[in-house]
């Protein structure tokens, strides 16, 4: 067990995504180009490609194959990154920077960083609903409506976007903690469980199996936006490719905020514990995602 | 034929897509209902359901039944309105008034105003991917699979997203007359279309008709537009709920500004006429679709 790679393991699965993303997604000629070129050129940032990597190993973990959840993997960090774009605007939290590039707004201008975010949400939802796309049409069609419908409870108001809106109500208002844990639920957790839930259907999953990897999700999703937090008090910016200080500076509501940085690591340990007992009755095939939960409490970026 | 009436046919349909549109995105009493009731701030500001109307007529031209188009037809105005709210931000076209109402960002802030928009488009999709809802349950999951794969064309970058690209790099550029006609194709037509499209599927056509009805949705969009254009420079402002001029004073290359305004009329007549034409071999289940065809040539708003 010790002896997973998963560095070996997380270069190769990000290097498939990138792979597929160009050929899903890829730049147009036409004179909507911009649009296509500022999508792509956030999409292409140097993402860690969390979402998709744990929506293939998902998939696999009872049997399925990688290449049948692409199309919906590559959906959801096309999601994640049109959350980003709208996320990083001057209205919102106002970023010049992300992974060590001007954000999106700062190469393409308001306008089109706009419409880029809004382009990626839109093809996103594309890539699951051509049937011509990837292994698509050898998939019950049932199956790929139940992941369009897992993603939009996952990206709207039940979930990311719901999560933004009690966070930016959150930087002018106290909120409690289990408010700031709630809002992160849904932020961040509700398309890392929905990458799961996604990949687990279908790699052919049954409910039991499905809860199963959505409480793994969950904790992950937890430990995962803690140890983004904690990065931002104490994070190397040249690791981070951003300041950190940020949350502070913008009286955003974190973990370390509320609990002190020595409450919110045990916190992160615990969900990280969590999520890795979640997965006990799965056999080795879920080495990948436990090896994932705990690489969170090392995490450097 | 001419004893239609096209005026108590809108009321009805237009009362009857309100009331299917409060049912399918109530509002929300979660932490996160700002978005939600900014998002129905506008969903529910006028809008004469166009979109939807047409959808539900294209359902009923081959017997088929509005009600099984509801929610594609809901997903359609939604999809609109978000376009609406943010095509109308600063960053954008910068409107303040839009149906006589004070615009999204003008009531709720930009930062609200831009996830309602996201929360629009989200959940338009979700309408047509959620198998509880409405008559969903009883169509084959493919017909709804392309039903959202028309949806992502239509409002993408290769439709309305690519349309209004083109259109914001005219405010500062030349565009010759086949270009804007293209832009406008985009821009609205396509979305238009996509409202034909997805009716006629849901109803039952055959490909061969279902091309009449895009063909017929081509037309009516360019007229649509013309006459949308032509409203701005000789349209009064009291019946429009909006300033006229607005196009002239930010160098938007319209039909008017190119071809002047008898041209432009004309252009308006023959896409009406040409959008009639295309639906020649129905019988008067397509009377509906005849008569928005030759209001366009009349409409004041």
């Amino acid at each position: 067990m010790e002896s997973f790679d998963l560095e070996g393991y997380l270069a190769e699965r990000r290097e498939r995504v990138d792979r597929a993303l160009d050929v899903f997604f890829p730049a147009s000629s036409g004179l909507e180009k911009t649009v296509v070129e500022a999508a792509r050129y956030s999409l292409f940032a140097g993402g860690k490609r969390l979402r998709p990597i744990l929506c293939l190993a998902a998939a696999e973990v009872m049997g399925g194959t990688a290449d049948d959840a692409m199309p919906a993997a590559c959906a959801l960090e096309m999601i994640h990154t049109y959350s980003l774009i709208h996320d990083d605007l001057p209205a919102m939290d106002n970023d010049d920077f992300r992974r060590g590039k001007p954000t999106n707004h700062k190469v393409y201008g308001e306008a089109v960083a706009i419409l880029a975010g809004d382009t990626l949400l839109t093809e996103g939802f594309g890539l699951v609903a051509d049937p011509n796309l990837g292994n698509n049409g050898n998939l019950p069609p049932e199956k790929r409506l139940q992941v369009i419908h897992i993603l939009v409870k996952a990206a709207g108001y039940r979930g990311m976007i719901g999560g933004q809106v009690i966070d930016l109500e959150g930087e002018t208002r106290e909120m409690d903690f289990p408010t700031v844990k709630y809002m992160h639920i849904r932020k961040t957790g509700a398309l890392i469980s929905a990458s799961l839930e996604i990949g687990g259907l279908l790699g052919g999953c049954e409910a039991t199996d499905l809860q199963r990897l959505v409480r793994y999700g969950k904790h992950l999703g937890l430990a995962f936006q803690i140890t983004d937090d904690l990065l931002d008090v104490e994070g190397d910016a040249v690791l981070m490719g951003k300041t950190p200080g940020s949350d502070v500076a913008r009286n955003k509501k974190t973990y370390p905020a509320l609990l002190g940085i020595t409450l919110s690591r045990e916190a992160a340990k615990e969900h990280v514990n969590q999520a890795v007992e979640a997965l006990r009755t799965f056999d080795r095939r879920a080495e990948p995602l436990r090896a994932i939960a705990r690489y969170l409490l090392e995490r450097k970026s």
